[in-house]
C-alpha cells in the first residue's frame, strides 16, 4: 500500500521540477540568444534616435512609428528627431517580403545590442516587425534610467503556421476587439488570424451580391466590407495573415435565413439560438448551390487576399441529407454510398471553385477522404492522431486539438502539447507537412466583454510552443513570463487582469467586491463540457454572471500547485507550509463575506456553493497542513471522509469550479503515504 | 485670537452638513419622485416582457433594444418574447420629436412602477430615452430576485443645454472613445456633445473639398466623413446633439499647414506642438479667406445637422494681425480702431456665412462686441460674470467657466456652481437667456488612455446640476451616487476605476502595484496651471507617467474630508478619529514600499517626493489625532513647525499633489483653537 501511494505521488510530481530562470521576460523565447555581461547597457532617453537604413516602405515606416510610440510611452519621454549615421537604434531590412504574406514568408531577424546602439537586421519587413517586438520586450530600467541590456539574438520560428481561431459567429466581436486581439498576437509573434465568420448562430460579413446573408442572418451584427478590408490591412501591418472561414456544408443555418433555396430543407429557416447541431445545411444536389457559393467566394476573394481559404467541413449531420427525399434520390442516382461520399463530392466541387479563384482549401478533420486532393490542408480538432493520419496521407496539417482555449484548461496543458513531439513516428517528409498549430477560441460562452480574459495570457503558451525551440518546456518559467505578458497586455488596454473587477461591477456597481475577487483568484469557470451540460443556455443568454467574471487558470491555482509540490516532495519546507496555511485560512474566512454580498443580488448568491466548497476544501487543507507540521498521523476515518468530501468538490459547484481540489488531494495522499 | 480661529473653523465647515439620504441611487435626481411603500415591487426575470404602444419608429426601437440588452445583462437572463397587452414594461410615446433635435426638444417623461408593471410615458422619443435610463438605474435585487421598487416619477430637465466639450485637437480621441463618452453622457442625461475639432495642434476632420486640411494638419489622426456621420447618428440615438467647433480666427495653426494662403503669415507653417499661443491665425483682410471658410462650412453642414455652429473666437492674439504690415494697412484703410474691431468684423462675416447655411453662431466670451447680432450664443469660459454680461446684452448664454474638468478640481466645486444661483440679479427675461452649461475637457494633459478617468465620475456632478432642481445640493449624497455611477460606467467598459491599475501596468508589467495604488487613492494630478507651469511639456510628450495614472478628486480625499469634519465639529467622535489614525498609519508606512518600487524605473522613482510628502503629512495627522485623543495641548513650536511643513506640501511634489494637506491643517487649527 505504501509503495503504491509513493508511486502515485511520484506520478503526481512527474511534471518538470527544475526552474531554469531566464535572464529576461522574452516571450516567445528566441531560437538563439546570448546575453552580454551587461556592465554598459544601451540607455534609452530623449537623446535616443531611430534610423531605417537600406530598404524602406510604408509598412515598415508604420511599424517603426508604432515601435517609437510604444517605446516612448514606456520611457515617458519622446525620442530625439531621427538621427543620421550615429542613430541609437538602426533597422536594416533587405526587402519588402511577399506581396501577399504567404506561409513561407521569411520571419527571421537578428538583434545585436551594445552600449552604443541596437542593430536590428531582417531579410523582410515581417522579420523586422518580429524583431521590434523583441526589442520592446527587452526594455528595462533602474531608478535613474531606462535601458536595453547587451544581447545578441538570432531568431526565427519553429513552425510557419502559428494561428488563432476567433469565432465571431456564435458571439460577434466588434472590429476594435479584433484589433486588440491582433495587437496581442503581434506581441507574441503569432502570424495567422483564422476568422470563423459564419455559423448556425450568425453570418457576420456584408455581401453586396447576396445582401440577405448579412441583413437577415446576423441580427445586425456583421462587418462591413470596408471594416473587413481594414482588419486585413491592420493584420498585414503586424505580419499576420487573415484566413477566412465560411463553414460548409454544415454549421451554416444562418446562410439560409435569407437564401433558403440552397438549404437541405424548405423555408422558413431562422437563426439558430441553441448550441450544437444545425437546423439546415447546404443542399449538395442542386447545381445552383455551387453557382451561389462560387459567386459568393468570387466576391470575398477580393477582400481576403490570403492564399488559403477555410471551408470548415466539420460536424456534418447525415440526417439533414438523409431526411430529404429529393437529396436522397439524387445521392442514389449519383451512386454515392453514403453521406460521407456526398461530402467528399461537395468538397471536390469546392476545391474546383477555390482553385478557379486562386485559393488553396483548408478543412477540419472530417474533410479527409481518399478523393480529397493532397494539397488540401487538414486542420485537426479531434486529436494529434488525426493530424498524423492526414500527413501520412500526404496532406499538410495544422494541429488544433490540444489548443482549445475555450475549454478552460490551464496553460501547462497547451504548453506541453507539441505538434511534433520528440518521439514522433512520422518520417522527415511527413514531419515537413506539419505546418504548425492554431489555438481556438470558440465562442459559445465567450462574448466581446470576456474574450480578452479567456485568450490571455494562456495564448502566450501556445505562441511560444509554436515559435520557440522544442526544448523550451520550463513550466515555472512559462508562468513567470505569462504573468509579465498579462501585465503588458493590460497596459496596452486589453482586459486581462481588470476583467474580473469590471464584470463584478456589472453585478454590483458599488460596494466592496474584494471577497468576490478573492474567490475568483481560485474558483474558475467549469470546463467547456461541464458548462454546456450544466445549465440550459443559448445565444440569447447574457454572459454577465459570476462565471463570466471568473478567469481560466486563475492565479492562485498555479501558486498552490507550486507550494504543494514543495510540501510533498520534502525536505521539510516550512515556508511553503506557512504560505499554504495563510492562503487556506483566507479562503475559509472569505465564505461568510461572499454570502453577505449574495443578499444583494441572486447572481452573486449563485456563487455561494463554490465559495462554500472552497471554504471546506481550504479547511481540509489547513487540517492536512496541521498534521504534516506536527508529524502526526491523521485518523484514517478523517482521511477517508475528507477524500470523499473533496471528491464532491471536483466538479462544478453551481457555475464555478474550485481549481485547487486536486492539490489538496495530493496533500492527503502524502499524509496517507507517510503514515501507512 | 481664539475667536478668529473659531471663525476660521466655522468657515471651513460652511459646506452643507446635513445628509439627506436618497432612497435610491438615481443620478441625476428627478424633478419629482414619490417612492411607494415597496411591499410588492415589480419583479424582473425571464418572464418579463416589454411592449411599445402607440407611436414607434426605428430610433425608439433601437433605444428599447439597448434597454432590453442592458436590463438582461443586469439580471443575467433574457426577457420573454415581447408581450401583448399584459406586458410588464410598457412604453408609450406620443411622437418622434424634432427631425433634428433642437434646443427646445421635449425631454420630459413620467414613470410609474407598481407590482404589476412599469409604465413609461413620454411625448417624444428623447423623453423615452431619458426615462429608460432612469428605469435601468432603478433595478435592484435581493438574494432571490431582481426588481424595480414601486415609484412615481415626473421628470424634466431644469436647463435645455447640458453639454460636454471634448477637445480632440490637442490629443485625438478615436471614434470608440467618443462613443464610450456618449454612452456615459446618456446615462446622466446630458444632451450636447460640443466637439472641438480643430486646434493649433491638429485638424481632425476629413475634408473632401480641402483635403490638405486633414492630410497635412492631423498627423494622420482624423475622423473620416463616414465616421463623423456615424458619431452624429450614434449621438442622436441617445438624444444627444453634436455641435461642431472649428475655432477661428485663433487656435487655427493646423489649418495653415495645408492652406497657408489664408494665414496671417507666410508659409511654411507647421503643426504647433507647444501649448498656448498660435503660430498663425486667419487673415481677415482677404476676401479669399471668407470664400474658403464659406466653402468649408458648406461641406460640413451636410455632416453636422445641428442648428448651432461653434466658431470658437477665443484668445485671438493681436500680434498676429499687428505684426503683418499688409493686414495693418487694410485695418487702417477700413477704419478699424483695433484688432478687437477686426475680430468683430470677422465675426459679422462669419454670421452672414452661417446664416446662409442655416446655422446659428456660438462663440466664446471674446466674441461679445456691440456689433455682434444678439441671436449669437455666448459661451462663457472666463466666469459667471461674463455670462451675466452677455445675457444682459441680450445674448443667449452657456456657462462653462466653473466646469473645466481638466483643471482637476473636486466634484463639489462643479456641483455647487449654479448657472443661475439663488441670489441672481438677472431679470426673468435675462434668466431665460441662460440656456444651461457645458463641462469642458481640454486635452493638453488628457489622452485617449486617460480621458475616462478625468471625465468620470465628476461629470455626473455637472450633469445633475444642469438637470435636477436647484435645491438638490446635498454633497455627501452626491458623492454616494457618484460612486455608484463610477461602478456603472466601469461595468459598461469605461476605464473609470481600473484606469489606475492599467496605467501602472504600463510602467511596471509585473510585480505588486498595490503601494502605488494606495498612493493614488490620495495623491492626485496637480491643477491644470500647476502642471502647465511645472514641467516643460508639449503634444509629443507621452502621457504615461504616474501623474497620468492618478485620478482627480481621488477617493480618499472625500473620505478624509468627511472624517475630519466629524472630528473637528464635536461631540467627540472616536470612530472617526480611529479611522483617520488607521488611514494615516497606512499612508505613512506606504512610503518605503513606493521607494522600493522606484528602483525598477525612473518613472516610478519620480513619485517618491509625493509619497514622502504624504508620509510626513500622515505622520503630522497621526500626531494631531494623538493630541486630540489625549485632550492634550500640543507644544506651540510643534504646531508652528507642522503648519510650516504642511504649507510646503500644498503644491505639487514632483508631478503629484497630496490632496489631504488642507484637511490636516484643519486638525491643527482646531488643536490651536482648543488650546489657545
Amino acid at each position: 500500500m505504501r509503495h503504491m501511494i509513493l508511486l502515485l505521488v511520484s506520478l503526481l510530481l512527474a511534471a518538470p521540477l527544475t526552474i531554469v530562470a531566464q535572464p529576461n521576460s522574452l516571450l516567445p523565447v528566441p531560437r538563439n540568444m546570448r546575453m552580454g555581461e551587461g556592465a554598459t547597457p544601451l540607455t534609452l532617453d530623449s537623446g535616443t534616435t531611430v534610423r531605417v537604413t537600406r530598404f524602406r516602405d510604408a509598412r515598415l515606416d508604420r511599424a517603426v512609428a508604432r515601435f517609437v510610440d510604444r517605446a516612448e510611452a514606456r520611457i515617458g519621454v519622446p525620442f530625439a528627431v531621427p538621427g543620421g549615421p550615429t542613430a541609437t537604434i538602426v533597422i536594416e531590412v533587405t526587402a519588402a517580403g511577399q506581396r501577399v504574406q504567404g506561409i513561407d514568408e521569411n520571419e527571421s531577424y537578428s538583434l545585436h545590442v551594445n552600449n552604443e546602439r541596437a542593430f536590428l537586421k531582417a531579410p523582410t519587413v515581417v522579420g523586422a516587425i518580429r524583431g521590434l517586438e523583441t526589442l520592446l520586450q527587452l526594455i528595462t530600467g533602474d531608478e535613474q534610467r531606462f535601458y536595453v541590456p547587451e544581447v545578441a539574438i538570432e531568431d526565427e520560428p519553429r513552425f510557419h503556421w502559428r494561428g488563432l481561431l476567433v469565432d465571431v459567429g456564435r458571439h460577434f466581436m466588434p472590429v476594435e476587439q479584433i484589433k486588440n486581439t491582433l495587437d496581442g498576437m503581434a506581441l507574441v509573434k503569432l502570424n495567422v488570424l483564422h476568422w470563423h465568420l459564419s455559423e448556425d448562430q450568425g453570418f457576420r460579413v456584408e455581401s453586396k451580391r447576396f445582401p440577405k446573408l448579412h441583413q437577415l442572418g446576423s441580427d445586425g451584427s456583421y462587418y462591413t466590407q470596408s471594416e473587413l478590408r481594414d482588419v486585413v490591412a491592420y493584420a498585414r501591418d503586424r505580419g499576420i495573415r487573415v484566413v477566412p472561414e465560411f463553414d460548409m456544408p454544415g454549421h451554416s443555418t444562418a446562410w439560409f435565413v435569407g437564401y433558403p433555396q440552397y438549404a437541405s430543407r424548405p423555408a422558413p429557416i431562422a437563426i439558430r439560438r441553441e448550441w450544437g447541431g444545425a437546423d439546415a445545411i447546404f443542399d449538395p444536389s442542386r447545381e445552383e448551390t455551387y453557382t451561389f457559393i462560387d459567386q459568393f467566394i468570387g466576391e470575398m476573394v477580393a477582400i481576403f487576399p490570403d492564399q488559403y481559404w477555410h471551408i470548415g467541413g466539420d460536424e456534418v449531420e447525415a440526417k439533414h441529407w438523409n431526411g430529404n427525399a429529393r437529396i436522397t434520390r439524387w445521392r442514389r442516382a449519383r451512386g454515392f454510398a453514403n453521406t460521407a461520399a456526398v461530402q467528399a463530392h461537395f468538397n471536390r466541387r469546392l476545391t474546383t471553385i477555390l482553385r478557379k479563384h486562386g485559393r488553396v482549401m483548408i478543412g477540419w478533420d472530417e474533410v479527409l477522404h481518399p478523393q480529397l486532393p493532397t494539397q488540401t490542408v487538414v486542420q485537426s480538432w479531434r486529436g494529434v492522431n488525426y493530424l498524423s493520419e492526414a500527413v501520412r496521407k500526404g496532406h499538410p496539417g495544422i494541429l488544433s486539438a490540444p489548443y482549445y482555449l475555450d475549454h478552460i484548461k490551464p496553460a501547462t496543458d497547451f504548453y506541453l502539447a507539441d505538434p511534433l513531439p520528440a518521439g514522433t513516428t512520422l518520417t522527415a517528409e511527413q514531419q515537413a507537412l506539419v505546418l504548425g498549430g492554431e489555438a481556438c477560441m470558440w465562442s459559445e460562452f465567450v462574448s466581446e466583454e470576456t474574450t480578452d480574459s479567456r485568450l490571455w495570457p494562456r495564448l502566450g503558451a501556445v505562441a511560444e510552443r509554436l515559435w520557440s525551440p522544442q526544448h523550451v518546456t520550463d513550466v515555472p518559467d512559462m508562468y513567470r513570463r505569462l504573468d509579465v505578458l498579462a501585465g503588458r497586455l493590460e497596459g496596452m488596454g486589453l482586459r486581462v487582469q481588470s476583467h474580473t473587477a469590471r464584470m463584478l461591477r456589472q453585478l454590483m456597481p458599488t460596494g466592496d467586491i474584494a471577497p468576490l475577487e478573492t474567490l475568483l483568484t481560485v474558483a474558475q469557470p467549469p470546463f467547456f463540457g461541464q458548462r454546456l451540460n450544466g445549465v440550459s443556455t443559448n445565444q440569447l443568454q447574457p454572459l454577465t454572471r459570476i462565471v463570466d467574471a471568473a478567469r481560466p487558470d486563475p492565479s492562485a491555482r498555479w501558486l498552490v500547485e507550486r507550494l504543494v509540490r514543495r510540501v510533498v516532495q520534502g525536505p521539510v519546507d516550512v515556508a511553503a507550509r506557512d504560505s499554504l496555511a495563510t492562503l487556506f485560512a483566507r479562503w475559509r474566512d472569505n465564505a461568510p463575506r461572499v454570502r453577505a454580498l449574495g443578499t444583494g443580488t441572486p447572481l452573486i448568491a449563485q456563487s455561494t456553493p463554490a465559495s462554500d466548497a472552497l471554504a471546506r476544501t481550504s479547511e481540509i487543507g489547513l487540517q492536512a497542513i496541521g498534521y504534516l507540521s506536527r508529524g502526526e498521523r491523521p485518523p484514517s476515518e478523517w482521511l477517508q471522509m475528507s477524500m470523499i468530501e473533496l471528491k464532491g468538490y471536483e466538479g462544478p459547484q453551481g457555475l464555478l469550479r474550485v481549481s485547487i481540489v486536486s492539490e489538496i488531494v495530493k496533500l492527503l495522499v502524502i499524509l496517507g503515504g507517510v503514515v501507512s
